[in-house]
């Protein structure tokens, strides 16, 4: 601003990659569908909590899936105290954080939601951003199973308060005790194979996407993609390996096993607590191939999946799958703590679940009426002055309403603008008017209709005169009555 | 969460300086300012918008103020590409990227509005925040001072709607060309003044911070505060500082400046135009003091500002102040265009409204009601089956509800837990209860105004009974009854 004279380097206006900006139907779609979300947790007992987007970066620990390298995957910062810092990448650890610092004050069982913007410093792709929002609930301090399987339901209740037809989704439901279970049994257990663990369990949450002849090479020596790249497996040997395969194929497998034998019973009794609810197996079903692939989980998991067809970038027609999960996580808010603390909480996708409603013809769509626009004819103070107290008596009415604020000399540019803004009504008050006392009111979308801009079924009535002139005292009376007549094409049209 | 053998470092759960969580209560309270200001921001015309919270750091531009060190308030990092890119600082450089990027596909004039997190890294204070909400609107595409004046009416209007009474609050409205012209008239037009300007800006804006002493010192030599820190003042020659303070004294002071006459022109054009529309100066002013931090301001800036008196950390009467504002800032779109692009726009600081708010009582504090708690006698499958279908049975009914989720055994923790909580209700099936297909219903209010827990005015009833014993069939029904006779003693304790 300050260097006038010399000639500036132009800026290139343009977003770092992986993030985007937001237009008014998509934020107002998103506020709504987010309402309805939030009104079924109140109902269920949730509260609201919030978090900053920042953490101790220690705080968050490393639970993020596919990245294995410590820090790749998150934005971090060094404070000027030396501490790092980083944005936080899921809702959930800056919640286990929450509890634990509040401790004393808090009491269990801890029953909140929040939703919020999560980072990841991760490659972006087509439908995959470095932010992106998160919806949660979690109660905290919850050890019994009822709380995972009041979890599935409040799914349930969310996507069909959301306008998704009972048999559009299912719940899924599994252990990852159960699956433990199975790795115990083909000598997986205890520390020093934890990291082999991990490999299992993303070889595995990779079924929906390889199919189980994928997953088999993942749980061997390793797969190579199309593109020639290769990816290691878990290296685990040939009976290992079909043991896993016939645990996920429900093939007839009972892994001798503690923990498998206590992750089925918690499965049993999900499924005898939720049918006790009304809640049957076309809604939430035990399915042992749910794995979620983080590894903070220590009990139940579940999973919400949409089971209507979508056609992918590809032209396939696919399952349009998760838009959300979680499951039971002992360990989180212990890690801070000299003392157990259970809990189990799931995450919805906010813009998946967008997509998906969008697909449904689901999403909130209500159009919003543009303004009445006040245009403005002469540039006078005086004049201006007059338009702008139209304005302000039909804003003091309720009726959203602007005066022109462009260059008012072209007047074309004025009745575009009202066209690009859906603006329902034109106020027109030239010297003639004004030396009248008059104000000359255009209905625009009569005037769409009457010109065949826009069709509709209205033949149910005589076309309205779409030009009034009306005495100044009269404007807004005016305005309003044109309004509600517009309303009610609307209302017909629908044909409500 | 791997390695269970080892002992583990406890972790210390807690958040990075200038960083805080939100409760329920705030976060509902400040949920619905914001839908008061975004329906008074509709009714004017204005649409959302929003944009991701980092930008290229080079796009945000170096405008904070009280920051003279390039990068210093930002938090910034490296992108993998070795670009930088920043946590945004406002809400204002961000809009300006947005509209230069999608030039082509926008509607000049371009009305929007957005609230969002904004970062600051810097020194964390009492009530100075890293991270903090603003809720801007923004006029892109208008030249004329008619959008300052209806951004000033917008300001008024949204203080009023938030149920700040007219004479608690005023907008105050300057221009900047008039104070480049006092500049001007004292020698330090042109670009080899530019830093000079702004130290003589950043000066005069402590007026309310250090009066006139001070900001004669800060516009000389510089000012030593009380901890003996010096601050190195603009250093003007005594008869600038003289022109300056007798500008700000509103003495009769007439600068020979084009630029001051155009400014003051607008000036006297903003306040017909508002006049007109019915705002008097009690609550839009003319105020040669108001001057903005922001480097950016190229014509009129305006300021909200609270006139009632609260007491501060030193026990001091002061006058509130402001809570937010903005001006022109022409020059900020067209850092990226080949072409001017004219626009205006103001900021609120949102916690600090919400603590104006707060000390008015006008703060919407409505309570809201607890879940009925479905509490949990037995343990086994079968009976927690049918607590927990009792719960879903009166959320479908749309009654807030939870089955008691923490360890059952100690029933005096479930009581705590409902007392906590607010929980209007409780339901209670033991062995006995089940065996002749009844429910126990606690009215807890009922049961607290009994034993004098809570005290009311409500003697104009009998007292209800506090318990109830129904049959399950009955359960919803009665449930209903007491909560709507709980809703009746409300409206009457408030005398509505």
């Amino acid at each position: 601003m300050s260097d006038k004279n010399k000639k500036p380097q132009k800026l290139k206006a343009r977003l770092p990659r992986g993030f985007v900006d937001r237009e008014a139907a998509d934020i107002r779609a998103a506020n709504q569908m987010m309402e309805t979300i939030r009104e079924v947790y109140e109902r269920y007992g949730f509260d609201p909590i919030e978090t900053p987007l920042f953490e101790y970066t220690d705080a968050l620990g490393k639970f993020l899936p596919d990245s294995d390298r410590p820090n790749e995957g998150v934005f971090s910062l060094q404070d000027d105290d030396d501490q790092w810092m980083s944005l936080r990448y899921d809702l959930t650890a800056p919640m286990a954080r929450h509890v634990a610092e509040n401790f004393q004050e808090i009491q269990l069982p801890f029953r909140t939601y929040r939703a919020g913007y999560v980072f990841r410093n991760e490659k972006p792709g087509p439908g995959r951003f470095r932010q992106f929002m998160q919806f949660d609930a979690d109660t905290v301090g919850a050890p019994g199973v009822q709380s995972d399987a009041e979890m599935c339901m409040m799914m349930a209740d969310t996507l069909e308060a959301l306008g998704i037809k009972r048999g559009d989704y299912v719940i899924r439901v599994n252990n990852r005790k159960v699956f433990d279970g199975v790795l115990d049994s083909i000598g997986l257990s205890g520390d020093e194979n934890a990291a082999q663990r991990l490999n299992v369990l993303r070889a595995i949450d990779k079924l929906d996407k390889f199919g189980l002849d994928g997953v088999k090479l993942l749980l061997g020596a390793g797969r190579k993609d199309d593109s020639g790249d290769f990816t290691r497996g878990a290296g685990l040997n040939d009976t290992q390996i079909q043991s896993v395969l016939s645990y996920l194929s429900d093939d007839d497998f009972y892994p001798s096993s503690d923990l498998y034998v206590q992750g089925q019973s918690e499965l049993m009794q999900i499924e005898q607590l939720v049918t006790a609810a009304g809640y049957q197996s076309d809604r939430i079903k035990i399915d042992p191939s749910v794995i979620r692939g983080l590894e903070y989980y220590t009990g139940p998991v579940y999973e919400a999946e949409l089971t209507f067809d979508v056609t992918n970038e590809k032209g396939e027609k696919v399952v349009f799958g998760s838009v959300g999960g979680g499951g039971r996580y002992d360990g989180l808010v212990s890690r801070f703590m000299g003392q157990p603390v259970p809990a189990t909480g799931f995450s919805i996708g906010v813009s998946r679940l967008m997509t998906a409603l969008k697909n449904l013809g689901k999403l909130g769509q209500d159009e919003v009426l543009g303004p009445v626009l006040v245009t403005v004819m002469d540039g006078d103070v005086e004049s201006m002055g007059r338009y702008q107290r139209f304005t302000q008596a039909l804003r003091a009415e309720g009726i959203r309403a602007e005066m022109y604020q462009g260059n008012w000399k072209k007047f074309g540019n004025q009745l575009k603008y009202a066209d690009r803004r859906n603006a329902p009504i034109a106020i027109i008050q030239g010297g003639d008017e004004r030396a009248q006392g008059v104000v000359q009111i255009k209905d625009l979308i009569e005037g769409k209709r009457l010109s065949g801009e826009i069709t509709d079924n209205a033949e149910w009535r005589e076309a309205r005169v779409a030009q009034e002139v009306v005495a100044e005292a009269d404007l807004v009376a005016k305005v309003k009555e044109i309004l509600a007549a517009q309303a009610e094409d609307r209302r017909r049209a629908k044909g409500v």
